[in-house]
């Protein structure tokens, strides 16, 4: 069925599978005259791409991207931006095993189930290849951010396995393969990465992404909320299993009087609400985190049926991320600028005639 | 903007504000044949209607729902079925000091900065009686589910504040007001919930609702996928600021040897998925928690802002629920039946020409 | 299934069935700051409702609307508007013939087929009085377009079986019980339908809407075009049969140096396009015609079947309009007006911040 | 902003313009199993492309479309197929004109009050060129509906200018290249059409589709009608200014009596109605005509203004089709097979587990 598509007026729409020619898609509801060209994409699509280190899968793939249209004389017209991505290592091998038996705790199953027919090529359709996408598109909600509502979207690992950040750096994140905020600990990372790779076992993480410079009002509640739709683009990462805004989880013990953030008219005192409130942007920080699983693809023996429903063994060969954690930075920060994006301009289309009258206060007293 | 409506083809529509006439929606999408009366709304209204004991807010609601078309001869039609619940204890107060002031934590300073104008009578349409809408709307998925394809759907409280269950047994859950699940600990939780009420404070609380019965199949990979849309319904829920899927945050540490959920012909052996992978059912139960924020509204001052951007102190008077996820467990339920609903009828439109021909296995292994 | 919503970010959704408690529904999105109240809506009602004449439907029904939500201190805030309008002459009567027996020509079989269960009361869902809810949600975007964006939406009718107007007189429209823009043959129209009421049979009609003062800009090229949603819009009016935009079916032998519009510095020379190129709206007045077929609800007997296949001979009692065509108006008012609310918050969602640099010119050149 | 789309469940989104480096979209929500190729897209394309006779434009396409994803071993997945083809025959030329100049009757003034900005070549997004995709989703949509559902769906020219067809012939429709259903009056109509293209004018015309083999119980009362979407999709073909529904526009001087279509137990004896009745299809022949205007890129001077608003003279030159009616048969039945596949869908969500107890009648009643 349908529902290949994020966003009501900044839609975001993608194909392809994993070993198929291509994958790409569109993005309509692009306002027009951004400034706008093919590397304006690719910076992300070059950060998310395999092969960058040895902690991610070694399937080489440049990820060229193609604007088809939408474009002209380097400006966007208002009209869909198409996008094309060729697959260019979809390396011959032998998918018999995997056609017939399920990897326990893949898709695979589900994907039979549900439509009796699947491309079982690298995992087809459910393979986080669809994923540079959503980055693609993601670099276009990004740039508008940044030039037209100056908001700044970034992220970073939070969590790999047991190990977090001694400290916090973000001038660090770029400059490890891991997106790690803490230059000190990242030879701990490497070390991890480097036993686990050899265990043949994978291991699950956390990551944080953050939109400064966040505009008040973003968000329809009730049922359209701006943390709703935000959960929903992050729960549609391949491997997340968790989403929290702000103090998320930790909420549960906390009092009202400890959660609350108060205000002085120079600003927010605390951001425990991540920057949303009722459903509405506060002008806070949004901050969203995000649980990914290990990845099932892994070359330690597992017990699993065929598609017959004979019990067989199942061991995953080829190239996969130990980590599917590491490369999902860019994924999640794209996937959290489409939100944005199609809020703002939900936002505009409301409220051009009708402007509120209150002057927001700053996201942060000084100080605080 | 438009956004007060939930799902794509089971679509559930809500409108009214918490001291307005009334509040109210519709369902689109109930496939005809259902029996249906009001009375299978109402149980599940009366389960979330404030004031059932001293533990939730005071005010006096008989939440009486009213069906005004969509139903004839006892039967669902396949018509929009309008739904009305008409509020009553609307009760006469000074709001002149929660029109001027924010309460910090509260959506209202959102709403203002978002509208520039609001109902701010008890909250207005930011209230959580908003939620009575999705209940009743929910009845009706639930019984659907029930009776056409065998899901069933509960929940339970899982965390109060710090209080956790020591055991676990589905009888105890509707024993008690807390929808708690273990009937040795219900006195542990009337004493936090007794000292909380004096202190003034509110506190924060954690919820599980589960799907037995599922059918495999269920969900639209890539964007559209069941625990994407099950996030953004949940994290529209008020207060809630954090979902995960089975195992959820937990995944962060875990290995994928440990994770993946292994398979044999007479069942999983395990669900760490908690019921979605790839964004599709498994047909495993289906696992979702959420976390609640301790509500804003409390007693205790707090530093804030006017309209005018002057300091003030704000302590709320009235009547709040002091932990907001007491009554949250029927809304859980609902919004996840409403979900469930709208992807089986996705589901249905797809594949009645094309039935996978792969027979399901059972969600658990004798024993597992 | 659902469908009972127009609009995207302009959203109204309709429920109710012709002789059940009662009909309503919720305008979703629109902009906080309008001045709103009920008889801002009932003017419009009180103009389609009816037996105000001889020449409609004897029911007698106030159609008296009630806003339920979205209005707070005579401003609209945001928030969904519910409204509900009572039935109130729901004639008790022996419904056990139209039960089980479908009148030719009218939707009674289709509605079987297709839910195998249906309200047979008064035409159940397929009654035009659903019409009523669209009149109301009308009402809103009529007053919005003139208040906020200085555009005017009338309609007459123009055609009534084979009588057209014999000049043309917008001050007559609302002088005579049909919307007929030409007093001088009101006489033969009276006559006309005297004659056809005694003869028990029905008549089509023709209808014209046009919108003034519109804007330049609005529709989204290519699917969404602001023709497709207005040919859409109007064919969703019971008993429609055809749409036309500007000259419609004369375009057919018309040559391009014909129908083009030529254009000047002080506006456009002629309006054949009726106000759209493109799909986007031109500036120039916007004009629909509608063509409307006769009621198939007549006392001449007609062949029909059964629920059981059997033949039968069906004849219409009870109150019907001979000509459905004399109170469309109203509702072809309404419905533009939704259309145009909607294309002008999508407008705005877009080109906010990148407005368009060149000025319109006038809708019409002087003496053209 | 947004709307590139048509569709709910079998959604096809589209982009591209006429002289950029290709055209391109997606079919989400094909069911899976449906064997394809990209030959079954080529066969409509080819009817569509232009080039094919002296009377239609001679810029030389070959239309030849890739399936990026979505079908795997011959069948589709249900994954969302991407379709892309590439353009070839930009011919490069000094666009400066039409860059600065608006041709009247032509979308590029609307464009340029809309977005500010535009690709101004060869018509850039609003060109014809566009359609190509749509007949390339229709084909898909037109394959399923034949193989599964058993609904054949053809069209023809039905009017040229002041030409009609003399008889009526199914088989003579695919052997000239005008659509025509009349062998005998075919050298009239090129006669008529060489004279056209001397005069460097344009022409307008009508084209009728048809479904035959219909199911009955199709479209959702009361907003999305099957009779409004298709007014909707036809609208939205470039150059269409009128829909019409069986009878169309002559049901304003029909009576009841005569209007109606009577039923037996054989099956229904006329088809005035074109086979919707209240929105829902009665299993009646769809029958849909529409007008198309004569197109405005003619070689005849007109009044025009430039961008800066002074007064021009404009002359299009380039290649044109003289009468866009010609190409448009394959345009409007892909659009009609997309309307109704989505419809299909859409009805089988609802009504899988609840099926219709009332056997069809016959769309036609022997000798009827």
């Amino acid at each position: 069925m349908s529902g290949s598509s994020l966003g009501k007026l900044f839609v975001v729409s993608g194909f392809g599978e994993s070993h198929g020619p291509a994958i790409g898609g569109m993005v309509d509801g692009c306002p027009p005259g951004l400034a706008l060209c093919a590397a304006d994409l690719q910076r992300d699509l070059d950060r998310r791409k395999p092969g960058q280190s040895r902690h991610t899968t070694q399937r080489r793939e440049s990820d060229t991207v193609e604007i088809l249209s939408g474009v002209f004389e380097g400006r966007t017209t208002g009209a869909p931006i198409g996008l094309l991505i060729r697959n260019e290592d979809q390396r011959s091998k032998d998918y018999s095993e995997i056609a017939t038996r399920y990897r326990p705790g893949h898709a695979d199953y589900c994907y039979d189930q549900k439509y009796g027919h699947r491309d079982y090529r690298g995992g087809g359709r459910s393979s986080a290849r669809e994923t540079a996408v959503r980055v693609a598109a993601g670099a276009i909600a990004k740039k508008y951010l940044a030039e037209h509502a100056g908001v700044r979207i970034r992220g970073h690992l939070s969590q790999l396995g047991p190990i977090r950040p001694r400290d916090f750096d973000w001038a660090a994140v770029e400059s490890n393969p891991f997106f790690w905020p803490c230059r000190e600990s990242v030879p701990e990372l490497e070390e991890f990465m480097d036993a686990l790779r050899k265990s043949g076992d994978s291991i699950g993480a956390a990551l944080t992404v953050v939109a400064e410079g966040m505009p008040s009002g973003l968000g329809e509640p009730i049922y359209d909320r701006l943390d709703a739709d935000i959960a929903h683009a992050m729960m549609g990462i391949n491997a997340v299993k968790g989403v929290e805004i702000g103090d998320g989880f930790a909420c549960v013990e906390q009092r009202g009087s400890e959660h609350r953030d108060e205000m002085t008219p120079e600003g927010f005192l605390s951001n425990h609400a991540g920057g949303v409130l009722g459903g509405i942007s506060s002008g806070q920080d949004l901050v969203v985190r995000i649980a990914l699983k290990p990845t099932s693809s892994i070359r330690i023996p597992g017990r699993s049926i065929d598609r017959d429903g004979n019990p067989v063994e199942v061991v995953t060969k080829g190239r996969h991320d130990p980590c599917v954690g590491i490369r999902a930075t860019p994924i999640a920060e794209a996937v959290l600028a489409i939100v944005l994006m199609d809020h703002l301009l939900r936002h505009r289309a409301q409220n051009a005639a009708t402007q509120a009258p209150i002057p927001p206060i700053a996201a942060r007293a000084p100080g605080a």
